[in-house]
């Protein structure tokens, strides 16, 4: 047996106590698989005194960050602190400057810095890896870059946020209203306090953005992706999905089509035949389709400090047997500018639901700004009154451009019947 | 770019043509993933004037298969003859004796000489890949030798067989008997002329024991998966599973236990609510638990030219990349004898269906079988009378030892009540 691979570690929060957890939990086995001990060396974070259930006095304990980079003889880098810039970013590229290599779980930096990164690691000939920034657990960024690399990718999307799905599978089984779930999935543990990245698509958009990288050898563009995220999803909207055969899930996806690539995170309907529709709770599952192997599935925990430990190995695991190559799957020079799709292209089927006033004329109103956009529908559903003297109208569309419903809802815009925005979903096509 | 990566190709069948039309199809794509052109310079196959719909001229065609192994100066022999033995093992031994690197997706070959092989492999510093002889297209190979690598596992388990899957599947949803559905899957082309290896389950053993040598890090053993096929599996016992709130599907399952490892393929009823459960057709689908990552799902289709041939390219590129190491996730010296664990011991809930006669007191003598054996019942369903004067009994298990389930049978066995053999499934726990 060689030389132990010798890593520092910044970030001791649950997933850097996770990592060193798992390296001591599984020590024999993993130096078993490869072929060499994986050893901690130097440590660094914020509190040198907090306990955290770990054995810290082993390490080499490291105030400054940055200096991490070059501490402690080690051959690797894990950074664990997180954050788009600041300290992250300094450590990473101090690391890949110094010539180690880096292995992180930070989706936000490698969104917005990864090519930069990725350069920095070839230049040096290290790895740059991060596969525990995308779904946790799941071995998805192994899945595109190796598993599925024979193929032209169409389309690629999934859940990618844990704490929407918790929301929207504990808004579907319990019937209840978006605030109240949050609030309970806070108290529990399941959303942050402030849940802002993750509610609003942000952090799924940071995940969308990489996996689109691999899967279409495209640079990373994290401003090209559509966001949106769950807040405007009613207790009413995931009823009436329901009762068309339907789930809600909020959907990161991107997608290749004739005039560019797509990239959006979305609320969507998804049809109840489809795997997705059975990802509930904290899950986190990735679909990828490939020319040649059909649609493959990737599906596991998003989050925690053991599954995002076990990415962080994986990928020291891959290091330590010298099984990396770039980043994202492909040289960084080799990737090419996405040219971003024109979305009112794109056909598929569309839900809207408005919320309307209860009085005559409100629905022939609302059909005839679908009518007059070339929309045609496949059903709808008006619900009664509620206590506010409101009614609901629920619509699926058959398969059309996008851009129809947006002139249908523009004609709709300022309308005295419909109250408040109207919500539309994409409708996930087979 | 370096210089290409030649291959030279054994077998011209489906899975043959479909490799050659893959790399046909997405040459340029390939190139920029794996850092240099792959190209096939040499082929062989039974019949030279067949028309397989791919253009053979621009390849040296050899006539002798194992010739293959010294052929056009490869860099890779791909093998897709079949066969445990034969013309493909001779093939293999050849090829990685001559220092060349070797790629299969013959399962049986690997389950039954896959230690071998591998040895002889790390003894020339080749390659030695099987991607595609498990769940076809799904990287569950790679998943479980790298993106896993970080974990103990604790179960793997799935669905390894299409063929059962696509009969299970259309017997449940069309109510109709194992039989007709069979017959009809032929017609389609979705079971051979003879089905014997897929509906009997070697097939899924053959997939399952190489799944359990990377997940354990034991040494290969087909001989060890105790295998039962989807024969005895009646229409009835799927309406009853369903009534109870389970689905059949055929699983391989490998189970680290105290007492050793079991390795079995048996039809299994399956909780509704587990992923399994909603895995319909001939898709794969395979299941690993990690003491980290928790629960891992890997699903797609497992069989067909253009998957199979995915996962074939996918082992081109690694080693284009130079990214391989031991076949078996660890130097094949470093595999230990696996311990067949003590079925008996093993605990679970079991579901078993007697056809009995219809007379007084039979339900008396199961039920007293059952309770002197110390078998608890949780739910038991008796149907009326058939055509043919027999009634069905279904009965649910509390969990429990299976030896007391197997002592019950035995107590029961040569009842002048119980017709032909009792159907034993056991229930997959969560």
């Amino acid at each position: 047996m060689t030389t132990p691979l010798r890593i520092a570690l910044a970030g001791l929060g649950t997933v850097g106590g996770g990592v060193i957890r798992l390296l001591d939990a599984n020590r024999e086995l993993i130096a078993r698989r490869a072929g060499r001990e994986i050893e901690v060396v130097a440590v660094s974070a914020r509190d040198r005194t907090k306990d955290r259930g770990v054995d810290l006095t082993r390490f080499e304990w490291v105030d400054d960050t940055a200096a991490l980079a070059r501490a402690g003889n080690a051959d690797v880098v894990v950074e664990l602190v997180g954050g788009s810039d600041g300290p992250a970013l300094t450590l990473a590229r101090a690391t890949l400057a110094g010539g180690k290599s880096f292995v992180t779980a930070n989706k936000a930096m490698i969104a917005h810095h990864g090519l930069e990164l990725a350069q920095a690691a070839e230049q040096a000939g290290v790895a740059l890896k991060f596969e525990a920034a995308v779904a946790g657990g799941v071995p998805v960024i192994k899945g595109l870059r190796e598993g599925a690399a024979a193929n032209a990718i169409g389309r690629v999307y999934g859940i990618l946020n844990g704490t929407c799905n918790f929301i929207l599978s504990k808004m579907e089984a319990e019937g209840r209203d978006f605030a109240d779930v949050l609030s309970e999935a806070q108290a529990l543990g399941y959303a942050e306090a402030d849940p802002t990245f993750d509610i609003d698509g942000v952090d799924a958009a940071h995940k969308l953005s990489i996996l689109a990288s691999i899967a279409f050898g495209t640079r990373p563009g994290f401003g090209e992706v559509a966001t949106s995220g769950i807040r405007q999803v009613i207790a009413a909207d995931i009823a009436e999905a329901a009762a068309l055969g339907y789930r809600v899930r909020l959907l990161g996806m991107a997608e290749e089509a004739a005039s560019g690539l797509f990239q959006r995170v979305h609320p969507h309907l998804v049809p109840v035949g489809h795997p997705l529709a059975h990802v509930t709770g904290a899950t986190n599952a990735v679909v990828a389709e490939g020319n040649f192997v059909g649609r493959l599935l990737f599906q596991g925990a998003g989050a925690g400090d053991g599954p995002t430990a076990s990415a962080v190995v994986a990928d020291l695991i891959d290091i330590a047997r010298g099984e990396f190559g770039p980043a994202y799957a492909m040289p960084a020079a080799a990737l090419v500018e996405p040219h971003a799709a024109d979305a009112g292209e794109r056909r598929g089927k569309a839900y809207v639901r408005f919320t309307v006033a209860d009085r005559v004329g409100v629905l022939a109103e609302i059909a005839a700004a679908m009518r007059d956009a070339g929309v045609s529908i496949e059903s709808l559903i008006q619900r009664g009154v509620s206590a506010d003297g409101h009614a609901l109208v629920a619509i699926v569309t058959h398969e059309g451009p996008e851009r129809a419903v947006a002139q249908a809802l523009e004609k709709l815009r300022g309308s005295q019947s419909v109250i408040g925005q109207p919500m539309w979903m994409h409708i996930l096509g087979e």
